[in-house]
């Protein structure tokens, strides 16, 4: 029942091409646009109060990604929670450097706090220092096991009447009824910038199908990413043949390669 | 002898190497970097109001990207275009999700007004839109087809004396005197974000050593896209492929790929 | 001896994982992000006064890169210096377009001054510039050759206490007691942008792990660059490749190859 859940989300992601604005950060923009266009959805990255509200009133779903924060953009981040919550739109989270710093951890709650459908997805790392209790983040890249962010996944959920997916080496897909495990991926991720925003940008995809768990994007990207780290020879081929990948996907390749538990 | 002046302003750009000025958004800023460096132009990404005045003294065209729009760059945006003016620089304007929001229609139809040597790239819908029909934009991809904005398109010539590119399945070049049908191009190349903001940047180029129309940049993005597309699994490697081939193009390849009519 | 230090700054690299701050142009995020993940460090870009003081105490350097600068992002890479002081980390310094615009060439300068450990990486023609001698900056391509730049780099040396690097088809690596020639990379190099942003960031890591001169990266990007361009047909296949050769070079490689004088 939860593949099928992933492989309807995928037919519904290409045939309604779902509209995702993203405020996210500049490290990112390209390969998160390249990812959501790939996988058949309709990237906009659009911060202006300005706009908006129009533009909440005809997307599928909001992005917020606070990897590049600044006084500036918190505005812009909260008020476009406000557009979406007022359409009734899913916002997801990406709480990047949570617990890096105190900017960074205070934001990602007042974001979590503001959202009424929400999503996060996070490392390790920062699914604990969100739910505030004491992670080992230095900077953006993981330092905790995702086994060690369960705990703190399940305060998150019941905090923020939130889904959370915590992605590393093991994927979790932690809501109120169960946490699904997922074992795909490939050690060679890490080393392309803003894989985890890939996943939360294309997490936005299938929430604005109606996916609100976060799963479908966690199984795709992960078998893709597999698919396509198996063919690289390094981070740079490997940024490329994940997009290739994405635009190629197969119910079948998908099904044959995934490796779910619950 | 259109197709003559493709050929020399390919030369011309490879020769002269031009300085082209781009106020662009944060999605495209390093592929179409890469275009103009590739195609043989010289990029810079400058945006300061400060330095704007000597860029546009020694530079051979302005690039004006409203994709990533806000309040703090707009008024950027207009000061650069009257630096422009001043210095009798063409500009070029990629009305990105014009028709998606009023801040982007007020803000493309401003920068139109106030340019006085102006090239506008756009898709269908984006044309329509800023032309004040009813287009179909939802986001920054076209819903509508590139013959159905023609009339729109010879309403901004005649609007703001402009030269207009209409992107798409065709390309339609769009002047005082003539319509130029441009029929290259591959079915991938909407898969990856930004070829848009790309032919507008290579428009600059061209537009740089003298090719005020937007030919020379459509036809040759159309045969190099076709080119890089028919090696490509998917839009990551298209996009790598199409840097390569931008780079590799020679006049041999263009003439017997062009399909061009008028 | 010299070649010693590079091998040992790349194994200090890979074992250490350095944070490298980065407060960088919107152009090069994302590629001198991959390239330091590839080489085995860890990026951030952070910018937000807010955070600065909190990242400079746990990350090992600070990269300055003026690329897209404007007045918001002044007084950021100030106050991160006078952090980066503060805990004693080294400030790499790329003074992109320096010598292009009145506003490049001061803050460059106002930024060099400021920092107490500084290595300074630059193109001939900004090199040139930020010494206050007459260059051919137009833009932020060099018109300058190497050679042509090493009295400006050595009177950058004593004026600001700084090691310099001058990129270009020859790369010196001046500093109080010695100037290091090195003649790897590859003429397609150029072609892609950013690739002295990469070097500068580069720069940052091994400075984060001990190598104050600039030498290591230098010696690093020139060898990789140089076996990327050879396997490429363009610039977009030598952007992947040069992440996939980082990722994988050896020593064994590294010596076989380097071009190294002093």
């Amino acid at each position: 029942m939860l593949i099928e859940k992933i492989t309807q989300a995928l037919s519904a992601v290409r045939e309604q091409k779902p509209l995702v604005v993203n405020i996210t950060n500049y490290v990112v923009m390209n390969n998160t646009a390249n990812a959501l266009l790939a996988i058949g959805a309709s990237p906009i990255m659009a911060h202006s109060t300005q706009e908006m509200a129009e533009m909440m009133s005809f997307s599928g779903a909001l992005v917020i990604n606070i990897g590049t924060l600044d006084s500036v953009w918190i505005p812009r981040m909260s008020y476009a929670v406000e557009q979406a919550n007022l359409h009734k739109k899913p916002v997801i989270l990406d709480p990047v450097g949570c617990g890096a710093s105190t900017l960074r951890t205070e934001t990602a709650r007042t974001i979590a706090r503001l959202a009424n459908k929400l999503i996060i997805r996070g490392n390790a790392s920062e699914i604990i220092a969100l739910a505030g209790e004491q992670a080992q983040s230095k900077g953006v890249d993981s330092l905790d096991s995702s086994d060690a962010a369960l705990g703190a996944a399940q305060c998150l959920v019941s905090e923020y009447g939130a889904n959370v997916v915590i992605s590393g080496e093991t994927d979790y897909v932690v809501t109120q009824d169960q946490i699904v495990k997922l074992n795909n991926g490939h050690q060679m991720m890490p080393y392309v910038t803003g894989m985890g925003c890939t996943l939360t940008a294309l997490t936005g995809a299938f929430a604005a199908v109606g996916d609100d768990t976060g799963l479908a994007a966690a199984a795709i990207l992960g078998v893709v990413g597999e698919i396509a780290a198996e063919q690289s020879r390094g981070p740079g081929s490997l940024q490329m043949n994940l997009l290739d990948e994405l635009y190629q996907l197969d119910e079948a390749t998908l099904l044959q390669r995934l490796k779910i538990q619950n």
